[in-house]
């Protein structure tokens, strides 16, 4: 059959892919994560009317007519107890404002006189140097929303706000089977004709840079039965498997994926990639990945990632910065396929091919600074074209 | 003291902080770390010439003359052994290249027409479908540079190069000191006056995404005696200090510092953050933040990260993605400070400008897009200026 279109695809995944049941995690681990519902405030932010300062609160209206040539003294007071006229309170940056008092004026602006005698010379009005109640976020507000991933300063208001625990999206958890002969893991002795294995680590990573957990690893052979058991391996959210996707006659993971599932679609018109499919096994969100590294690579960017990136609640977009640039050489790409061109940038704003994956295998990734997509329509782009260029670093 | 330039503070921090020492690391936990060390090909990547499609490898001279209306016939031979004429060998892409085959025919180019028959229509050259040993890296080529944040790629073909365990940079172990009084952890009841602690989950946050280890969290009251004790605390490569930094009769922070070690700066002309300051603890480089969220963050941002990442190996710039954009309104800045404006996208192109931080303490940091930074010679941006958008999403 012809190969789809990545633009099917993804349609597939948003149709059948749905993000996880939401967890609670302590607010020490939420950063990160996908906040799974709307929080509001239960209280005001700050929830007092406090200093802003370090300084001297005081009431305003007694401050009115101080200068240079009237300086106006004030009587240090304990910050408890009703406050005597022409009175004002040491207070530190995040003191509540003393009773009685409107203002603080900053610690620099007054003059300390004797131990007990502080002197203004500027009038300050009501609320200077005060952060009223509910100032940073009024009780009912939104804090923040659900879908967001959670930065630092998330977690920081939530925390402010009093909330010690969080519901985020779980992780999903991912088997990985790998159908491979003469793949040896790195450390072991090599023997002839076989290579050592790059897709297990670069899958750990990848999984682990979209939040995945990689909850089991499958390795068996190029046989339909082996892989199909393999597949139905319980405790996962979704299986990649790796390997035995191609024309060969020993290609048999999409007929063990059809036998204990589905294949929804298997050939995608992208390069590289193009025997990547998907489809379930059982009931799972399963992708078949090539195992050729470099289209086991972009197979992942393009349709994988996607899955594993939905089923955590994140959007399911490439996770590049992407940045506007001009090409410095002509990018020739086949109609009809969605081609990655792997660019190394010139300068700030120009690119330039490098070799392509087909001749290179994984080195244009690795010697790269992004890519470029060129869509099915197209043939490429002239030297001198705009282009998006996403950066991998 | 005036408050020092930021540009004086990174200085210091470059002339006084360097690189942790490497470990090693499984290949499979080195993804995102450092590497330490170039490392180089110590083998031909791929090792040996070997299929590159799925199909039927053959002497590509026997092709010469094959067409639709002279279809070759060649007689399927097993890998092993002398290849007789006009024999072709069924191949799974990364097979070994049978002894005396040059070229490899796609399955889908070729007809099998009978189990022990292949009909061939097109010639081929030769290396047709073929990877040579060393096409993708030539032994004695360098592979991965020191210094580089190992991306999924770069792990996968340092991998397939045979390197089990890699040389990276030890991730920084920091201590956080925490000085508040009235300050709650979130979870419990909060008395009156107090507020809920914001700075240890920010700054717990803040550690982890810039790969910095949290080894140790002390809270202390505002007490000189007991800051310098607890900056003593051993086991770590570098301390943060939060809280007590101000000109408050209480703020003994920089004291501490200097008991035990030296305060370099302390003043920055930064807003938020004006009061965070650097030095060193003994002879662990030390950084002040201001007790108050919103300054501690953006102390953290411009100079305790500068800090870490660079213990860490890293870069020290900013770690967000930044665009060029335009205002859509009027940024006000003070001249001689180099302030922190929130802003929020209007469209692709255009932001504008959000409450500030002292207005709205960490809510700007939650509700925007990103950021501008006003340097210190400006008075900021009229209507449509062309800015550089920090995005911290």
């Amino acid at each position: 059959m012809p190969p789809v279109r990545l633009a099917d695809v993804l349609a597939w995944i948003d149709a059948h892919v749905a993000s996880l049941d939401p967890e609670i995690v302590p607010i020490f681990e939420a950063a990160g994560r996908i906040l799974a519902e709307d929080l509001v405030a239960d209280m005001d932010l700050p929830p007092f009317g406090r200093a802003a300062e370090d300084g001297f609160a005081l009431r305003s209206a007694e401050t009115i007519g101080a200068s240079a040539y009237n300086p106006l003294p004030f009587r240090l007071a304990p910050a408890a107890g009703d406050l005597p006229a022409n009175s004002a309170v040491c207070v530190t940056s995040g003191d509540t404002l003393p009773v009685g008092t409107d203002a603080v004026v900053r610690m620099d602006h007054a003059e300390l006189t004797t131990e007990e005698m502080v002197t203004i010379i500027d009038p300050v009005v009501a609320g200077h140097g005060v952060e009223q109640a509910g100032c940073h976020c009024r009780r009912g507000c939104n804090l923040v929303v659900a879908g967001r991933r959670l930065s630092p300063a998330d977690v920081a208001v939530l925390a402010s706000a009093g909330f010690a625990r969080l519901s985020v999206t779980r992780r999903p958890r991912v088997h990985c089977v790998f159908v491979a002969e003469r793949v040896i893991e790195c450390g072991r002795q090599l023997p002839s004709a076989c290579v050592y294995d790059a897709n297990g680590p670069m899958l750990q990573a990848l999984l682990h840079r979209d939040d995945g957990l990689q909850v089991a690893q499958s390795h068996v052979a190029r046989h339909q039965d082996a892989i199909a058991e393999a597949l139905m391996t319980p405790g996962a959210d979704a299986v990649l498997v790796a390997g035995g996707t191609g024309s060969g006659t020993t290609d048999c993971a999409a007929a063990a994926m059809a036998a204990v599932g589905e294949v929804a679609m298997h050939g995608v018109a992208i390069r590289p990639g193009q025997t990547t499919g998907i489809g379930r096994a059982g009931r799972l969100p399963a992708v078949l990945l090539p195992g050729k590294p470099a289209d086991c690579l972009w197979g992942y960017e393009l349709i994988a990632g996607p899955v594993i990136r939905r089923l955590g609640g994140r959007v399911s977009q490439l996770p590049f910065p992407s940045r506007t640039m001009t090409t410095a050489r002509k990018i020739v790409s086949e109609i009809g396929t969605l081609e990655i061109h792997a660019v190394r940038c010139l300068d700030e704003s120009t690119v330039e091919p490098m070799a392509s994956f087909s001749e290179a295998g994984l080195m244009p990734a690795v010697r790269g600074d992004g890519f470029v997509l060129v869509p099915e329509p197209s043939e490429g782009y002239p030297h001198g074209a705009t282009v998006s260029v996403y950066f991998h670093g």
